[in-house]
């Protein structure tokens, strides 16, 4: 069992659409061809939203200068790997995106988000979160052939 | 370093008071006399609502039918500890309060509360509970002498 990982994972939003990273630039990457948010691990001693502001600045070069904490998601994949994800949406920032190392940042439609190379688990949260969702705790249990075995949202299956 | 410590704390609501957990039955506690709230750490893969209610079962005998994530609490204590806590309020539970290894349970008015013996920086989140803030992110930063010397509330020092 390897020590359980601590990430944030952040949807900017501007004109009704999310910013998605599309993991096209690293190999061995377990998101590897498909869109995400932005985010990233903690470092030592850092709080969720000092690791959203250091890693959305890292990645898109952008401040943020407003956010919410949505939710935390609890992703199981195969028996070794546990992430907790604290997940933000923030519609307040400064700066010109930037390039970013591991992969190319693209604005979505909302409402086209759905159609897009996603994991199965991220639709059930994106459809929390555009429904306005009070702060939820989403558990996403995954096979390591990335099919999504279980669901839970605070506690209960869905 | 020591791996970051995953944690949950819960205060229990009824009739305007606090079902509190005074810890006075387990030596060399780092919560020794004082008073907290009931929870504990994340076993592995849990998600954090899942080790809300095993703990709020384990520590009390009451099984929680309602309660709300209220904010995540990064507390640091000198060098080598990191830990997450994961705060709630609860005010729907049923069964019936049993006796706790870990220390005395006991209900104390909330205009209390500021009165016991407790954690410097509990006042301040007690404050942000009571004033119905917003999920927050409260870092709380203490010496080895348990002496708060550093505050920050959602990025921002207070």
């Amino acid at each position: 069992m390897k020590a359980p990982e601590l990430t944030t994972l952040c949807y900017l939003e501007k004109d009704n659409k999310y910013l998605m990273m599309h993991r096209v630039k690293k190999e061995n990457d377990i998101n590897k061809d498909k869109y995400i948010g932005v985010g990233g691990h903690f470092e030592y001693g850092e709080s969720p939203d000092e690791c959203l502001m250091r890693e959305v600045f890292e990645e898109t070069g952008l401040t943020l200068t407003d956010y919410r904490a949505r939710g935390i998601i609890t992703f199981i994949y195969g028996e070794d790997v546990v992430e907790y994800m604290h997940l933000y949406t923030a519609d307040g920032f400064e700066g010109e995106i930037g390039d970013c190392d591991e992969g190319e940042l693209v604005w979505i439609d909302k409402d086209k988000v759905m159609d897009l190379d996603i994991w199965e688990g991220d639709k059930i949260f994106f459809d929390l979160l555009m429904k306005e969702q009070p702060y939820f705790s989403l558990k996403l249990v995954y096979s390591l052939e990335d099919e999504l075995i279980d669901v839970r949202l605070d506690g209960h299956h869905i």
